[in-house]
Protein backbone atom coordinates (compact mmCIF):
# COMPACT_ATOMS: atom_id res chain seq x y z
CA UNK A 1 0.00 0.00 0.00
CA UNK A 2 3.23 2.32 0.22
CA UNK A 3 3.04 4.51 -2.86
CA UNK A 4 6.41 4.09 -4.66
CA UNK A 5 8.29 7.70 -4.65
CA UNK A 6 11.94 7.61 -5.59
CA UNK A 7 12.18 11.15 -5.94
CA UNK A 8 16.18 11.92 -5.62
CA UNK A 9 15.91 15.54 -5.58
CA UNK A 10 13.18 15.52 -3.16
CA UNK A 11 15.66 14.05 0.13
CA UNK A 12 13.76 13.89 3.45
CA UNK A 13 17.14 14.02 5.95
CA UNK A 14 15.78 10.84 7.39
CA UNK A 15 18.10 6.92 7.33
CA UNK A 16 16.35 4.70 6.41
CA UNK A 17 15.51 3.52 9.77
CA UNK A 18 13.73 6.53 10.49
CA UNK A 19 11.18 5.82 7.58
CA UNK A 20 10.79 2.15 8.31
CA UNK A 21 9.71 3.31 11.83
CA UNK A 22 7.51 5.87 11.05
CA UNK A 23 5.43 3.69 8.21
CA UNK A 24 5.67 0.57 10.36
CA UNK A 25 4.10 2.46 13.54
CA UNK A 26 1.36 4.37 11.21
CA UNK A 27 0.48 1.30 9.74
CA UNK A 28 0.81 -0.53 13.25
CA UNK A 29 -1.70 1.68 15.35
CA UNK A 30 -4.62 1.73 12.80
CA UNK A 31 -6.26 -1.94 13.08
CA UNK A 32 -5.43 -2.63 16.61
CA UNK A 33 -6.98 0.93 17.81
CA UNK A 34 -10.45 0.07 15.77
CA UNK A 35 -10.34 -3.64 16.99
CA UNK A 36 -10.05 -2.10 20.71
CA UNK A 37 -12.68 0.34 20.07
CA UNK A 38 -15.00 -2.16 18.26
CA UNK A 39 -14.03 -4.55 21.79
CA UNK A 40 -15.08 -1.26 24.17
CA UNK A 41 -18.66 -1.61 22.20
CA UNK A 42 -19.22 -4.64 22.72
CA UNK A 43 -17.72 -5.68 25.91
CA UNK A 44 -16.73 -4.10 29.47
CA UNK A 45 -13.91 -6.12 30.36
CA UNK A 46 -10.75 -4.86 29.58
CA UNK A 47 -8.78 -7.63 30.27
CA UNK A 48 -10.49 -9.15 27.51
CA UNK A 49 -10.01 -6.07 25.31
CA UNK A 50 -6.07 -5.98 26.01
CA UNK A 51 -5.82 -9.64 25.28
CA UNK A 52 -7.19 -9.52 21.69
CA UNK A 53 -5.21 -6.05 21.30
CA UNK A 54 -2.07 -8.02 21.98
CA UNK A 55 -2.68 -10.99 20.04
CA UNK A 56 -3.34 -8.58 16.89
CA UNK A 57 -0.18 -6.71 17.12
CA UNK A 58 1.85 -9.55 17.60
CA UNK A 59 0.22 -11.30 14.71
CA UNK A 60 0.23 -8.40 12.59
CA UNK A 61 3.67 -7.56 13.28
CA UNK A 62 5.09 -11.17 12.90
CA UNK A 63 2.65 -11.07 9.35
CA UNK A 64 4.31 -7.53 8.49
CA UNK A 65 7.79 -8.55 9.83
CA UNK A 66 7.97 -12.06 8.62
CA UNK A 67 6.09 -11.67 5.36
CA UNK A 68 8.15 -8.72 4.39
CA UNK A 69 11.48 -10.54 4.84
CA UNK A 70 10.15 -13.68 2.84
CA UNK A 71 9.10 -11.76 0.17
CA UNK A 72 12.46 -9.50 -0.20
CA UNK A 73 14.07 -12.76 -0.31
CA UNK A 74 11.74 -14.38 -2.93
CA UNK A 75 12.56 -11.26 -4.67
CA UNK A 76 15.88 -11.17 -4.46
CA UNK A 77 16.03 -14.68 -6.10
CA UNK A 78 13.36 -13.75 -8.71
CA UNK A 79 16.11 -10.85 -9.59
CA UNK A 80 18.88 -13.28 -9.52
CA UNK A 81 17.47 -15.69 -12.04
CA UNK A 82 16.33 -13.58 -14.38
CA UNK A 83 19.90 -11.89 -14.44
CA UNK A 84 21.00 -14.89 -15.11
CA UNK A 85 18.25 -15.93 -17.76
CA UNK A 86 18.98 -12.71 -19.54
CA UNK A 87 22.66 -13.25 -19.41
CA UNK A 88 22.48 -16.54 -20.92
CA UNK A 89 20.31 -14.76 -23.61
CA UNK A 90 22.80 -12.29 -24.63
CA UNK A 91 25.11 -14.83 -25.25
CA UNK A 92 22.67 -17.36 -27.04
CA UNK A 93 20.50 -15.08 -28.98
CA UNK A 94 22.45 -11.91 -29.18
CA UNK A 95 20.74 -11.20 -32.26
CA UNK A 96 17.34 -11.22 -30.54
CA UNK A 97 18.62 -9.61 -27.50
CA UNK A 98 19.94 -6.42 -30.00
CA UNK A 99 16.33 -6.12 -31.62
CA UNK A 100 15.45 -5.60 -27.73
CA UNK A 101 17.80 -3.04 -26.85
CA UNK A 102 16.28 -0.84 -30.03
CA UNK A 103 13.35 -1.69 -29.47
CA UNK A 104 13.29 -0.08 -26.22
CA UNK A 105 15.44 2.91 -27.61
CA UNK A 106 12.75 3.45 -30.82
CA UNK A 107 10.22 4.14 -28.27
CA UNK A 108 11.81 7.14 -27.22
CA UNK A 109 12.73 8.56 -30.75
CA UNK A 110 15.93 6.99 -31.82
CA UNK A 111 16.02 5.46 -35.22
CA UNK A 112 18.83 5.00 -38.16
CA UNK A 113 22.37 5.03 -37.29
CA UNK A 114 22.20 7.21 -33.70
CA UNK A 115 20.12 4.16 -32.67
CA UNK A 116 22.03 1.28 -34.57
CA UNK A 117 25.34 3.24 -32.42
CA UNK A 118 23.53 3.21 -29.57
CA UNK A 119 22.71 -0.60 -29.72
CA UNK A 120 26.26 -1.07 -30.67
CA UNK A 121 27.51 0.81 -27.28
CA UNK A 122 25.45 -0.43 -24.99
CA UNK A 123 25.59 -4.01 -26.17
CA UNK A 124 29.96 -4.10 -26.99
CA UNK A 125 30.13 -4.85 -22.78
CA UNK A 126 28.06 -7.62 -21.42
CA UNK A 127 27.21 -6.28 -18.11
CA UNK A 128 26.19 -2.69 -18.85
CA UNK A 129 23.65 -4.86 -21.40
CA UNK A 130 22.06 -7.25 -18.77
CA UNK A 131 21.73 -4.33 -16.43
CA UNK A 132 19.88 -1.99 -19.74
CA UNK A 133 17.58 -5.08 -20.12
CA UNK A 134 17.08 -6.15 -16.66
CA UNK A 135 16.21 -2.10 -15.76
CA UNK A 136 14.54 -0.94 -19.28
CA UNK A 137 12.92 -4.40 -20.50
CA UNK A 138 11.78 -6.32 -17.31
CA UNK A 139 11.57 -2.97 -15.53
CA UNK A 140 13.49 -4.51 -12.21
CA UNK A 141 15.66 -2.85 -9.80
CA UNK A 142 18.45 -4.55 -8.09
CA UNK A 143 16.87 -5.33 -4.81
CA UNK A 144 19.08 -4.62 -1.67
CA UNK A 145 18.85 -7.69 0.21
CA UNK A 146 20.62 -6.83 3.48
CA UNK A 147 18.86 -4.17 4.18
CA UNK A 148 15.15 -5.60 3.04
CA UNK A 149 15.93 -8.17 5.99
CA UNK A 150 16.67 -5.37 9.01
CA UNK A 151 14.13 -3.12 7.26
CA UNK A 152 11.16 -5.87 7.72
CA UNK A 153 12.69 -6.68 11.42
CA UNK A 154 12.15 -2.71 12.03
CA UNK A 155 8.94 -2.34 10.38
CA UNK A 156 7.83 -5.02 12.32
CA UNK A 157 9.30 -3.95 15.66
CA UNK A 158 7.53 -0.61 15.21
CA UNK A 159 4.30 -1.89 13.91
CA UNK A 160 4.08 -3.49 17.52
CA UNK A 161 5.31 -0.61 19.19
CA UNK A 162 2.76 1.29 17.21
CA UNK A 163 0.22 -1.03 17.91
CA UNK A 164 0.94 -0.46 21.94
CA UNK A 165 -0.18 3.13 21.61
CA UNK A 166 -4.05 2.52 21.57
CA UNK A 167 -3.68 -0.55 24.08
CA UNK A 168 -1.96 2.00 26.78
CA UNK A 169 -5.20 3.32 28.05
CA UNK A 170 -7.18 0.09 28.28
CA UNK A 171 -4.39 -1.66 30.42
CA UNK A 172 -4.31 1.70 32.82
CA UNK A 173 -8.03 2.48 33.42
CA UNK A 174 -10.18 0.24 35.01
CA UNK A 175 -13.39 1.36 32.72
CA UNK A 176 -13.37 0.35 28.63
CA UNK A 177 -15.58 3.39 27.73
CA UNK A 178 -13.65 5.88 29.87
CA UNK A 179 -10.23 4.01 27.85
CA UNK A 180 -12.15 4.37 24.77
CA UNK A 181 -11.95 8.00 24.53
CA UNK A 182 -8.94 8.40 25.56
CA UNK A 183 -7.48 5.77 23.13
CA UNK A 184 -9.01 7.30 20.51
CA UNK A 185 -7.74 10.88 21.72
CA UNK A 186 -3.74 9.25 21.85
CA UNK A 187 -4.45 7.55 19.11
CA UNK A 188 -5.69 10.22 16.32
CA UNK A 189 -2.97 12.80 17.66
CA UNK A 190 -0.29 9.91 17.42
CA UNK A 191 -1.66 9.33 13.38
CA UNK A 192 -1.94 13.12 12.29
CA UNK A 193 1.89 13.21 13.69
CA UNK A 194 3.18 10.12 11.86
CA UNK A 195 1.40 10.82 8.56
CA UNK A 196 2.68 14.16 8.82
CA UNK A 197 5.79 12.91 8.81
CA UNK A 198 5.13 10.06 6.66
CA UNK A 199 4.23 12.81 3.70
CA UNK A 200 7.31 14.38 4.41
CA UNK A 201 9.34 11.62 3.70
CA UNK A 202 7.21 10.29 0.68
CA UNK A 203 6.84 13.97 -1.14
CA UNK A 204 3.20 14.14 -0.65
CA UNK A 205 1.78 17.35 0.93
CA UNK A 206 2.36 16.58 5.15
CA UNK A 207 -0.97 17.98 5.83
CA UNK A 208 -2.91 15.88 3.74
CA UNK A 209 -0.97 12.69 4.39
CA UNK A 210 -1.74 13.48 8.43
CA UNK A 211 -5.42 14.26 7.67
CA UNK A 212 -5.54 11.03 5.61
CA UNK A 213 -3.89 8.93 8.09
CA UNK A 214 -6.38 10.02 10.53
CA UNK A 215 -9.73 9.37 8.63
CA UNK A 216 -8.42 5.80 7.78
CA UNK A 217 -8.11 5.03 11.67
CA UNK A 218 -11.32 6.97 12.34
CA UNK A 219 -13.65 5.23 9.81
CA UNK A 220 -12.09 1.99 10.23
CA UNK A 221 -12.21 2.57 14.13
CA UNK A 222 -16.14 3.72 13.82
CA UNK A 223 -17.35 1.15 11.84
CA UNK A 224 -15.58 -1.86 13.86
CA UNK A 225 -17.47 -0.20 16.74
CA UNK A 226 -20.95 -0.65 15.16
CA UNK A 227 -19.94 -3.91 13.89
CA UNK A 228 -19.30 -5.15 17.09
CA UNK A 229 -22.03 -3.80 18.79
CA UNK A 230 -24.42 -4.96 16.22
CA UNK A 231 -22.96 -8.51 16.37
CA UNK A 232 -22.74 -8.66 20.37
CA UNK A 233 -26.51 -6.94 20.42
CA UNK B 1 4.71 -6.63 1.08
CA UNK B 2 4.24 -7.22 -2.46
CA UNK B 3 6.96 -7.53 -4.43
CA UNK B 4 7.15 -5.68 -7.94
CA UNK B 5 7.37 -8.35 -10.66
CA UNK B 6 6.46 -7.24 -13.58
CA UNK B 7 7.85 -9.90 -16.12
CA UNK B 8 5.99 -9.77 -19.14
CA UNK B 9 7.27 -12.74 -20.28
CA UNK B 10 5.89 -14.28 -17.45
CA UNK B 11 2.13 -13.80 -18.55
CA UNK B 12 -0.61 -15.79 -16.39
CA UNK B 13 -3.86 -15.96 -17.59
CA UNK B 14 -5.56 -14.59 -14.78
CA UNK B 15 -7.10 -10.67 -14.94
CA UNK B 16 -5.86 -8.42 -12.66
CA UNK B 17 -9.28 -7.93 -10.41
CA UNK B 18 -8.16 -12.21 -9.92
CA UNK B 19 -4.76 -10.85 -8.65
CA UNK B 20 -6.57 -8.11 -6.53
CA UNK B 21 -8.79 -11.19 -4.96
CA UNK B 22 -6.20 -13.53 -4.09
CA UNK B 23 -3.34 -11.03 -2.57
CA UNK B 24 -6.14 -9.51 -0.81
CA UNK B 25 -7.91 -12.93 0.70
CA UNK B 26 -4.22 -14.06 1.81
CA UNK B 27 -3.34 -11.03 3.14
CA UNK B 28 -6.79 -11.17 5.10
CA UNK B 29 -6.59 -14.69 6.64
CA UNK B 30 -3.42 -14.32 8.35
CA UNK B 31 -3.94 -11.96 11.09
CA UNK B 32 -8.22 -13.24 11.79
CA UNK B 33 -6.88 -16.43 12.04
CA UNK B 34 -4.21 -16.16 14.30
CA UNK B 35 -6.30 -13.08 16.83
CA UNK B 36 -9.24 -15.67 16.67
CA UNK B 37 -6.51 -19.01 17.57
CA UNK B 38 -4.43 -16.70 20.48
CA UNK B 39 -8.15 -15.95 22.11
CA UNK B 40 -9.12 -19.32 21.81
CA UNK B 41 -6.09 -19.96 24.12
CA UNK B 42 -7.46 -17.71 26.44
CA UNK B 43 -11.39 -17.64 26.45
CA UNK B 44 -13.85 -19.60 25.82
CA UNK B 45 -16.71 -17.81 24.61
CA UNK B 46 -16.99 -17.85 21.15
CA UNK B 47 -19.36 -15.09 21.01
CA UNK B 48 -16.52 -12.67 21.95
CA UNK B 49 -13.94 -14.37 19.48
CA UNK B 50 -16.96 -13.70 16.37
CA UNK B 51 -16.94 -10.40 17.66
CA UNK B 52 -12.95 -9.29 17.82
CA UNK B 53 -12.65 -11.18 14.41
CA UNK B 54 -15.48 -9.40 12.68
CA UNK B 55 -14.32 -6.27 14.31
CA UNK B 56 -10.61 -7.11 13.00
CA UNK B 57 -11.92 -8.16 9.43
CA UNK B 58 -13.81 -4.86 9.01
CA UNK B 59 -11.23 -2.40 10.20
CA UNK B 60 -8.54 -4.57 8.32
CA UNK B 61 -11.03 -3.93 5.60
CA UNK B 62 -11.28 -0.16 5.52
CA UNK B 63 -7.29 -0.31 6.35
CA UNK B 64 -6.59 -1.62 3.09
CA UNK B 65 -9.18 -0.53 0.82
CA UNK B 66 -9.22 2.92 1.72
CA UNK B 67 -5.53 3.06 2.87
CA UNK B 68 -4.84 1.90 -0.91
CA UNK B 69 -7.21 4.04 -2.35
CA UNK B 70 -5.95 7.50 -0.97
CA UNK B 71 -2.51 5.68 -1.57
CA UNK B 72 -3.04 5.48 -5.31
CA UNK B 73 -4.68 8.96 -5.76
CA UNK B 74 -1.61 10.52 -3.85
CA UNK B 75 0.63 8.81 -6.13
CA UNK B 76 -1.15 9.44 -9.41
CA UNK B 77 -1.14 13.09 -7.92
CA UNK B 78 2.60 12.96 -7.32
CA UNK B 79 2.98 11.78 -10.90
CA UNK B 80 1.46 14.62 -12.50
CA UNK B 81 3.16 16.81 -10.40
CA UNK B 82 6.21 15.27 -10.85
CA UNK B 83 5.61 15.38 -15.08
CA UNK B 84 4.81 18.70 -14.83
CA UNK B 85 7.67 19.82 -13.19
CA UNK B 86 9.57 17.71 -16.26
CA UNK B 87 7.53 19.22 -18.94
CA UNK B 88 8.66 22.66 -17.36
CA UNK B 89 11.67 22.02 -16.96
CA UNK B 90 13.03 21.15 -20.79
CA UNK B 91 11.53 24.38 -21.39
CA UNK B 92 13.09 26.64 -18.87
CA UNK B 93 16.65 24.78 -18.60
CA UNK B 94 16.70 22.11 -21.51
CA UNK B 95 21.06 22.42 -21.17
CA UNK B 96 20.43 20.94 -17.67
CA UNK B 97 17.55 18.29 -19.26
CA UNK B 98 19.68 17.64 -21.84
CA UNK B 99 22.73 16.85 -19.27
CA UNK B 100 20.41 14.72 -17.44
CA UNK B 101 19.44 12.37 -20.19
CA UNK B 102 23.51 11.91 -21.20
CA UNK B 103 24.37 10.70 -18.02
CA UNK B 104 21.72 8.25 -17.95
CA UNK B 105 23.12 6.97 -20.97
CA UNK B 106 26.54 7.31 -20.35
CA UNK B 107 26.11 4.39 -17.68
CA UNK B 108 24.95 2.11 -20.62
CA UNK B 109 28.56 3.03 -22.00
CA UNK B 110 27.14 5.14 -24.71
CA UNK B 111 29.79 8.14 -25.25
CA UNK B 112 31.21 10.47 -27.79
CA UNK B 113 29.16 10.88 -31.02
CA UNK B 114 26.73 7.97 -30.15
CA UNK B 115 26.17 9.55 -27.16
CA UNK B 116 25.18 12.94 -28.43
CA UNK B 117 23.13 11.82 -31.63
CA UNK B 118 20.94 9.54 -29.14
CA UNK B 119 20.32 12.99 -26.51
CA UNK B 120 19.49 14.84 -30.16
CA UNK B 121 16.89 12.11 -30.88
CA UNK B 122 15.63 11.96 -27.90
CA UNK B 123 15.28 15.59 -26.97
CA UNK B 124 13.46 16.21 -30.25
CA UNK B 125 10.12 15.71 -28.97
CA UNK B 126 9.37 17.06 -25.64
CA UNK B 127 6.49 14.47 -25.14
CA UNK B 128 9.13 11.71 -25.70
CA UNK B 129 11.85 13.21 -23.56
CA UNK B 130 9.23 14.11 -20.55
CA UNK B 131 8.44 10.37 -20.55
CA UNK B 132 12.22 9.69 -20.72
CA UNK B 133 13.11 11.27 -17.62
CA UNK B 134 10.11 10.43 -15.61
CA UNK B 135 10.92 6.29 -16.39
CA UNK B 136 15.08 6.56 -16.29
CA UNK B 137 15.76 9.84 -14.51
CA UNK B 138 12.80 9.24 -11.32
CA UNK B 139 11.79 5.79 -11.63
CA UNK B 140 8.59 6.57 -11.78
CA UNK B 141 5.96 4.75 -13.70
CA UNK B 142 2.40 6.40 -14.86
CA UNK B 143 0.09 4.76 -12.22
CA UNK B 144 -3.03 3.70 -14.10
CA UNK B 145 -5.52 6.06 -11.52
CA UNK B 146 -9.44 4.58 -12.38
CA UNK B 147 -7.43 1.25 -11.61
CA UNK B 148 -6.22 1.81 -8.59
CA UNK B 149 -9.46 2.43 -7.16
CA UNK B 150 -11.54 -0.89 -8.49
CA UNK B 151 -8.43 -2.46 -6.97
CA UNK B 152 -8.61 -0.97 -3.95
CA UNK B 153 -12.26 -2.04 -3.75
CA UNK B 154 -11.73 -5.34 -4.62
CA UNK B 155 -8.64 -5.88 -2.16
CA UNK B 156 -10.58 -4.70 0.81
CA UNK B 157 -13.64 -6.85 -0.32
CA UNK B 158 -11.49 -9.95 -0.44
CA UNK B 159 -9.91 -9.20 3.03
CA UNK B 160 -12.92 -9.31 4.10
CA UNK B 161 -13.61 -12.33 2.46
CA UNK B 162 -10.67 -13.95 3.40
CA UNK B 163 -11.07 -13.29 7.02
CA UNK B 164 -14.00 -14.89 7.82
CA UNK B 165 -12.38 -18.36 6.52
CA UNK B 166 -10.56 -18.91 9.96
CA UNK B 167 -14.00 -17.78 12.05
CA UNK B 168 -16.94 -19.54 10.06
CA UNK B 169 -15.96 -22.47 12.52
CA UNK B 170 -16.16 -20.31 15.72
CA UNK B 171 -19.64 -19.21 14.59
CA UNK B 172 -20.84 -23.40 13.99
CA UNK B 173 -18.90 -25.09 16.76
CA UNK B 174 -20.17 -23.93 20.40
CA UNK B 175 -16.63 -24.81 22.02
CA UNK B 176 -13.65 -22.58 21.30
CA UNK B 177 -11.07 -25.51 21.10
CA UNK B 178 -12.90 -27.72 19.08
CA UNK B 179 -12.98 -24.31 16.57
CA UNK B 180 -10.17 -23.32 17.04
CA UNK B 181 -8.81 -26.84 15.27
CA UNK B 182 -10.82 -26.84 12.32
CA UNK B 183 -10.42 -23.05 12.20
CA UNK B 184 -6.06 -23.86 11.93
CA UNK B 185 -7.02 -26.80 9.24
CA UNK B 186 -9.16 -24.87 7.18
CA UNK B 187 -7.71 -21.72 7.11
CA UNK B 188 -3.96 -23.56 6.16
CA UNK B 189 -5.26 -25.48 3.58
CA UNK B 190 -6.44 -22.30 2.16
CA UNK B 191 -3.54 -20.50 2.96
CA UNK B 192 -1.38 -23.53 0.84
CA UNK B 193 -3.88 -22.77 -2.19
CA UNK B 194 -4.12 -19.35 -1.98
CA UNK B 195 -0.17 -18.87 -1.64
CA UNK B 196 0.18 -20.93 -4.61
CA UNK B 197 -1.95 -19.11 -6.80
CA UNK B 198 -0.12 -16.08 -5.69
CA UNK B 199 3.47 -17.31 -6.43
CA UNK B 200 2.05 -18.56 -10.26
CA UNK B 201 0.87 -15.14 -10.41
CA UNK B 202 4.33 -13.33 -9.01
CA UNK B 203 6.63 -15.80 -11.11
CA UNK B 204 7.89 -16.92 -7.97
CA UNK B 205 7.72 -21.23 -7.73
CA UNK B 206 4.07 -22.22 -6.56
CA UNK B 207 4.62 -24.46 -4.06
CA UNK B 208 7.79 -22.60 -2.07
CA UNK B 209 5.17 -19.41 -2.22
CA UNK B 210 2.27 -21.84 -0.78
CA UNK B 211 4.46 -22.94 1.97
CA UNK B 212 5.42 -19.11 3.05
CA UNK B 213 2.14 -18.43 3.24
CA UNK B 214 1.42 -21.38 5.48
CA UNK B 215 4.51 -20.84 7.82
CA UNK B 216 3.89 -16.48 8.23
CA UNK B 217 -0.36 -17.79 9.32
CA UNK B 218 1.44 -20.61 11.42
CA UNK B 219 4.03 -18.67 13.65
CA UNK B 220 1.72 -15.48 13.36
CA UNK B 221 -1.25 -18.10 14.93
CA UNK B 222 1.33 -19.72 17.52
CA UNK B 223 2.74 -16.76 18.77
CA UNK B 224 -0.43 -15.48 19.32
CA UNK B 225 -2.00 -17.80 21.11
CA UNK B 226 1.29 -17.85 23.62
CA UNK B 227 0.57 -14.21 23.66
CA UNK B 228 -3.21 -14.63 24.94
CA UNK B 229 -2.75 -17.41 27.39
CA UNK B 230 0.45 -15.48 29.06
CA UNK B 231 -1.83 -12.09 29.64
CA UNK B 232 -4.87 -13.48 30.81
CA UNK B 233 -3.29 -16.34 33.38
Amino acid sequence: MRPPYHHPEQHFGASQTVRDVVLGAADGLTVPFALAAGLAGAISSTNIIVTAGLAEIVAGAIAMGLGGYLAARSESDHYASEYRREAREIVEIPHEERREVAKVLAEYGLEGEALGRAVDAISANPRRWVDFMMRFELGLERPAARRAVSSAGTIGAAYFGGGLVPLVPYILLPSATQALWLSAAVTLVTLLVLGTIKGKMTGMPPLRSGIQTVVIGSVAAAVAYLVARWVSS
